[in-house]
């Protein structure tokens, strides 16, 4: 604990006031550009691997970046999601999975987490990842891929999930918002994106920014 | 968006050589110091404020930094909290409120989420916040302290939240995990912690870091 | 009521003969074409109008024809769902909205469902169609169409959602099972189906078959 | 599914004509005779069964003709028979099993749907009508009276269980609503109707219409 | 406070050893006659009402004596009938309404409860209470009387939903358990018993002990 | 039956009028003492154990003394403690375990309760008694001890629970509300308290009246 109350004190000595300026700024309210659903896991720096300054992300954090189905529970998500999109007006979400997940190895692996009821109860809500990977790719059975399989599918489980959500809905259905789903590989600073006209992830760099929901025409009868 | 994907870039050609090694040790698995639980707004940086490092702070961050007591919901807040305390044996949670929050000022403004069900389904559980506050503080009209002292507020409220889960009351318990409860002054980067035999929250340096819970002796009957 | 077991009397007597044979193969057991969900109207006759016989259609039937995401309720709506696919195997499922739909005017109308606390929240989970309707149509005043349109509306929004139930999500991602949406016009008899690649509602005669999501190919990573 | 789409041709083609006057006048509105509630089976066709026409029965069907007590969750079936009851004022309501229902034998058989979680967490509305078969009918063993026991039992757990729906209550009181339990032996033809003065099921000819609930003096005291 | 340590240390100089013996009897396990269910009202003493000793009373006490249907909250009410009925094998279930309860004039007077969240929530389990004296009592105003008569209705409402726990179900459905209706008028001292046969409340003297639920004969089919 | 209807007829003729005027006044309304929460259990009789009188005692009673974290149940226990707190203005709230609790002892023999769903459900809200017990008092093997040490321990797991109530925690906060954590041992009368800052249980008489929660003074930021 000292720790963290150390490095407090260094950040107020050598770096607060790099930053004094905006954060003034920031005291009249934030406008990020974005909503970024991560998982809790320590190994994850949004701001540092985004290389964005304060006011510029707005984060959701829980293990196994998780998005419950609108309705589902009455918990942090859907109110996080509900303020970026209908108070803050973001313009982007990304859902960002990541190597190694500590919770979707849960997910693969039911006995591990058998004596921890809540996050037994959360991973109902990636019962569709693992329902994916254990009815469709059977025949994948090393244990690596099958973890960075399983992350991929849940990426685009809760992408599915996201577009639950009434303000998601009406947002991406009037063009305004954009749903991106990432992998993020810690040990090589690599991120992918999942390119859905071709269906697989790719390295961000091949990626050209997806544009969602095409706006439909008005009813015809 | 393009932003985003540009600091990327950058973070990958520029700065995480600089990491590389800790990364793949990484791999492995992580060991967090702490669990850091703040709010989604992006006007904070958990990493850059504690001076922390990748693996160093598991993190969860939902608007308004709000723990549903035990059983309320089965979402993401109980999860990670469980998956800190019982698979990555933590030693230390912080909830760490913040001035000029949105959802405080939410909680205080109920008309102001009145069209939006999920925000305010989630304030429920700040409900003692807001009933601490009107019941306890109707003297205190000043719009900006009245919003201190509900983010100040809220943070208790929440620890006591946190009591009652399960993972947390054991480890608690057995004096094996310390709950501290912060507030973070973002535009003058002080961060205030509680301080339980005064009563109040003071400078984070002028704080003892709190002993919790003492250890009760056996039944007498 | 009496009208009813009149015409039951009437069925054993001069229809039952016809289709005994078929009943008494149906005692091994029904191998349906389809899940059929639509709305418990009783202006809709599914078997009628779409000429099936015993054993060719697993109908569900609630207020709206509303499907509440995974995990948002224990309800019949995700049993029946399940049932259908994963051990009746169905290889499709049409959600079958109609015209002039009560559930749907009271959306609109949230006065008129005020003392209907019951269908209040069952219309929660329709709130994405009525976030829709109200946020991107708000030039839409004529109040038929803007009923037609939230008919529609509502097909498109309960068809995201089916996507969040795992049985669904996993014979989808494999090809075995496709999702339609349609609209019953039951004065005209005349059937609309959504085509995703134009983004509207065409009649059923010039729709061809929507093949439903690419297979994805494995991961990269 | 082409074979869904050819019907639907065929009934426009046909058979629409005959009732294109009454669809017409429909278009005003419904007012049908009763709530029929029963299973989503393919084997059922509730309007060919009691010779209905479009606008005389407003129609519920999930897997097992289940009626979940009133606020245990918010789903379909309460929604549907508080507008049945309290809009379109139907006075009969009627909960219909039927032979060979596959719901019912899952109840029966819990390892059969160990691996169907939905399915599971509803039957869980049916737990009373398993009790009573297990507690009560230890003897009867042959299996396929068992499931015909089991389908009649949960016609009458799920008919106390409609009666704690408000609108129910309240118009089972005043004596403006009857509820009916049936089940229709769909390879023979045959409804039997629960006659609750003999206590027992008998062919629907022989059933006197069962007059529900006393209307209640005024209070003592 | 120190009223109730004084009680507590005059029990235990001058009644406690009446009781020894049966108490010391009373560490095996106790073997109530039956469960009884009322309010949390202070001006109700159940034990001394009915002249019974300890062991001889399983004692059920919330706001209202609510019981709220199966399912629908996972709460005390459903376990402490689920273990009076299957582990404890009571024979009786009372449940107690009385006259001037809070409880009910709260249900009465929706604005009362108004700043009441929980009470509120817990009052949706007496809304068909609720709805029987607003849609069949309109012409019953005379507050007092309103009053008693929905106390009464809510004994019955609450009888109904008892109804529909499996453990009560089942014990009823084989002639193990009968169940009661009483309203207790404190200021008099009478209680009044609910006879089904004439469908009112009665002086407890003038009743007939019920016996509950025929038990029905094998199904016919 | 007849016994509990025998006892009522001698309060009837024997006690009533000792107390009739007393019953009287409390005509007007309570003003009672205290909540006193406590098991269902029929060995316990509280207003005896405490010798008050009618209209002095507010009783909630529930299998296992639980007292579910605000928002987890909308059950009986969160409106009663509202109620007590908000409307009746109690001072203070007792939490009253007692020796041989059948609650307790499923909790911690899980397979006891195995066939008893609510009761399961219910022990949920015990979790964190369970997880201390098993956790941290691994050596503590006797049954008998273990289960005094369990009962003793979930007094204080459901006070920390009461404070999650808003009411609570609202009126705690400014000093107006109390709460006791008791066990009754009611073999042999006594009765225990728990000491806070000797952190341990002693008998009622050794116990100075705990104050409970310090009032914080403004916030300094
Ligand atoms: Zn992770
Ligand atoms: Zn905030
Ligand atoms: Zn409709
Ligand atoms: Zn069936
Ligand atoms: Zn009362
Ligand atoms: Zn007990």
């Amino acid at each position: 604990m000292q720790k963290l109350v150390d490095g407090i004190h260094r950040f107020q000595r050598d770096l607060f006031s790099q930053d004094q300026q905006l954060f003034e700024t920031l005291v009249e309210g934030q406008s990020p550009l974005a909503l970024f659903i991560t998982c809790s896991d320590s190994r994850i720096d949004p701001n540092r691997l985004t290389q964005t300054k304060p006011g510029e992300l707005f984060i959701q954090r829980t293990a196994g970046n998780i998005v419950p189905p609108y309705g589902s529970v009455h918990g942090g998500e859907a109110a996080t999601i509900e303020y970026a999109v209908s108070v803050l007006k973001v313009r982007d979400i990304v859902i960002c999975g990541h190597s190694h997940c500590g919770a979707m190895a849960g997910l693969l692996d039911p006995g591990s987490i058998e004596k921890l009821p809540a996050v037994k109860a959360y991973l109902e809500h990636a019962e569709a990842t693992r329902r994916i990977v254990e009815e469709n790719y059977g025949h994948l059975t090393e244990p690596e891929k099958r973890l960075t399989l399983t992350v991929e599918e849940n990426v685009l489980v809760q992408l599915e999930s996201l577009r639950t959500h009434p303000s998601v809905a009406a947002a991406v259905g009037r063009g305004e918002l954009k749903l991106h789903g990432w992998v993020y590989k810690f040990e090589t600073g690599e991120v992918f994106g999942f390119d859905p006209d071709e269906a697989q992830f790719k390295p961000l760099a091949d990626l050209a920014v997806p544009v969602d929901a095409q706006v439909r025409t008005l009813p015809p009868i």
